[in-house]
C-alpha cells in the first residue's frame, strides 16, 4: 500500500474509525495521484482501498495507479445495491469530509453504503497534506522556477501604456508555454492606486510613469502550486513609498530568518503585526498560508494559529501594507520549512526593481 | 424589489417556506448581480432581503446593487449573536441549498440563525434560472458572437504542425482580447484519433494532413456563457468520414427544426438516438444542456427528461458520433427557444470546413 494511504489508515484507527469515504478530488489526487478532473470516490474499507468511477475513466485511472498503491478500481455500474451495502458491513463509524460533502451527498452516501454513523473527520487528510514528501517538494520547486522565469521576462515586457489585463494575460501565456499546466490562481496585477486593494482584479488601466505595480502570480506543475508577489516600479520610486517598501521587506526578511521547524506560528505573525503597528500601519491579512495541491492549504499563518511550523511544510511569507487610494506594497515568497532554517523556493529580486 | 427576488418569494410562499438562505454565489449573482467572487450570503427573511458580507466587499457590493433591488447590505462583523438569531424569529421552515451547502455549513447555518427546520429546496433558484430575461439573452448572444468571431479567426490560424495545446491557448487569448472576461470552460481541441474521445484534453499532438479537428469552445460575457462545437478538417476529408459527418449534421439540423416551446425534451432526444441506432451508431452522451451563468445548467436534454422546452430557455444542441481510436464528429450550437421556433445563437459554418 502506498505510504500516504497507510498513514491515513493509522490515523483513522487511532480515531476509532473503521473506514472513510474520500470524496474531495484534491484529497484523492494526494492519496492516489488520480487527476482531480476524473469523477469518482475512494472508499477506505476495513481491508481494501476501492476507487469507484465511471466506465469512461477506467482506462485512464488504471494507467495512473501503480501496484504499490493497492487500490481496486471498480466501475460504478457493476456495483449492485447489495454490494454497495457490503463495503462497510459490520462497521460502526465511517469517516467522511464534512467540509466538502454537500448535505444532499451526505444523505445519499449514508443511505447507499448503509452506514450506521457517518463521522466527521476534521480535515484529517488536509492535515496530513501539510507535510510534503520529496516528490511533492520537487513539483513545487519546479512551479516556483517557472514563476521566477516569468518575473524575469516581465521586466522586459512591461512598458508604460500596457494595461493590467494585458500583463495578466502575458503571464498566463508565459506559464502555459513554459511547462506549467495552468495558473495556480487568478493573477493579480494592480498598478498605481489599485495596488492599495489587496485582491484587485486586473483592469484596463494603463501603466503610468512612477506607478508601483503589484504582481501576485503562481502556476501549477504536476498539480502543485507556486505563489509569489513582487511590487515593482515604472520609471522611478516615489520617495514617500521607500520607507514603506523598506518596512515590508525588512519584515519579510526577518520572518525568513525565523521560519523553521518547531517555531511558533502565532509569535512570528505577531512580531510582524507589532512592527507594523509601531510604524502606524496594520497587517490587514494573514501573513501566509500553506501551498501544495491547492493554493491555500493548511496551515494558516496568522496570530491566531497556536501550532508550530514543521519540517517539510511549504508555506508563503507575504507581509503587505496598503494605503487606501494611494498605493500598496506586498512581497511574498513560497518557502520550504527545514529543521533549523527555511529555504525560499521563489528567488526573484526583492530589492527596488525599477523598469 | 427586483422581479427575480419577487418571483422567488412567490415560489417560497407556495412551498410554505417563510424564508431562504442563499449561499451559492451563482444564485446570488442571478438574484442580485453581485460578482460570484465576492463572499457573502443572501437572507430572504419574511420582510427583508439582507446581504451579509465582509468589510472589504461592502463598497463594491453597494456599487452593484440598485434601489430597485431592495437589498440591505450588512457587514458581518456588525451582526451580534442575538441579531443573527432574530433574522428568522418565529419562522418554522427556512429553505437552503442542499446541493451546494456542505454538511458542516448546514450545521453552522442552522445554529447561527437558530432555525427550527432547514428545508431542502430542490433547485428552486436553478429552475427559475432556466427561463432567461432580455438582459440575460443579450449577454449570451454577445458571448456567442465572440465565439463565432473566434472560429473565423481559427480558420486562418490553424496550420499543419501547430499543436492542440497551441490552438487552445490561441482561443483563450482571442476571447480575452475580444471582450470576453474568461473561458466558459476548458477548451477541447481534439485532432485525428483524439477526436474519438468526447472529453479530450488538448495535448502536444501536432495537426496533420487529413486530420479531423474537433473544437469545443465557449467564453463568458458579463458572467454568461456560450458553447459551440465544430469539427473541421486539415487539407481534405477522408471519404469514410463523410457519411458520419452528414448523419450528425442532419440530426443536429432536424433537432433545430423541432426545438420550440412546449415540445417534449425526451422525444426530441429519442429521435436522435433512434436515427443513430438505425445506422449502427450510439449517442453516448446527452443531446444538450441549459446554458447561462453556468456552462451546464438545467434542463438536461436527454431521453430521460420528461419535461418540455419553454420559451426563453437557452440550451445546447450537440449530437456526436465517436469511433474509438479512429475519429469523432460533434456539431453543437447554443440555441434560444422561442414560441414556435428556435434561434441558433452560434452561427458558424456547419458544412464541410476544410482548411
Amino acid at each position: 500500500m502506498n505510504y500516504k494511504i497507510r498513514a491515513l489508515r493509522e490515523k483513522l484507527k487511532s480515531l476509532k474509525l473503521e473506514g472513510m469515504i474520500v470524496s474531495n478530488p484534491i484529497n484523492i489526487k494526494y492519496l492516489t495521484n488520480i487527476d482531480p478532473e476524473i469523477e469518482g470516490i475512494l472508499l477506505i474499507t476495513r481491508k481494501e482501498n476501492i476507487y469507484l468511477t465511471y466506465t469512461m475513466f477506467i482506462e485512464d485511472v488504471n494507467k495512473t495507479l501503480t501496484i504499490d498503491d493497492e487500490i481496486i478500481v471498480v466501475d460504478t455500474r457493476d456495483v449492485s445495491k447489495e454490494e454497495a451495502e457490503n463495503f462497510f458491513v459490520f462497521c460502526e463509524n465511517i469517516g467522511f469530509e464534512e467540509n466538502y460533502v454537500t448535505y444532499e451527498q451526505f444523505k445519499r452516501l449514508k443511505q447507499r453504503y448503509r452506514i450506521n454513523n457517518m463521522a466527521e473527520t476534521d480535515g484529517i487528510i488536509e492535515k496530513q497534506r501539510m507535510i510534503k514528501d520529496e516528490q511533492e517538494i520537487q513539483n513545487i520547486k519546479k512551479a516556483c522556477e517557472i514563476t521566477d522565469k516569468c518575473f524575469e521576462y516581465l521586466l522586459t515586457y512591461i512598458k508604460e501604456g500596457v494595461t493590467e489585463k494585458e500583463i495578466a494575460l502575458e503571464i498566463e501565456m508565459f506559464f502555459k508555454k513554459n511547462g506549467a499546466e495552468d495558473l495556480a490562481f487568478d493573477t493579480i496585477v494592480a498598478s498605481g492606486p489599485n495596488s492599495s486593494i489587496p485582491h484587485w482584479k486586473p483592469s484596463d488601466r494603463k501603466i503610468q510613469m512612477a506607478d508601483p505595480i503589484l504582481i501576485d502570480m503562481g502556476c501549477k506543475y504536476n498539480g502543485y502550486c507556486s505563489d509569489m508577489t513582487r511590487t515593482i516600479f515604472m520609471g522611478c520610486i516615489l520617495e514617500e513609498i521607500k520607507p514603506v517598501y523598506d518596512l515590508v521587506l525588512k519584515n519579510q526578511q526577518n520572518v525568513l530568518e525565523e521560519m523553521r521547524s518547531n517555531y511558533n506560528i502565532k509569535n512570528i505573525s505577531r512580531r510582524v503585526e507589532d512592527s507594523f503597528k509601531f510604524n502606524n500601519y496594520n497587517l490587514i491579512h494573514g501573513l501566509g498560508h500553506g501551498v501544495g495541491l491547492e493554493i491555500h492549504e493548511m496551515p494558516n499563518i496568522n496570530s491566531k494559529n497556536e501550532s508550530f511550523f514543521k519540517e517539510d511544510m511549504v508555506v508563503t511569507n507575504e507581509p503587505g501594507i496598503y494605503l487606501p487610494g494611494k498605493y500598496g506594497i506586498r512581497i511574498e515568497d513560497t518557502v520550504l520549512i527545514n529543521k533549523s532554517y527555511c529555504t525560499p523556493l521563489t528567488k526573484s529580486n526583492k530589492g527596488y526593481v525599477v523598469i
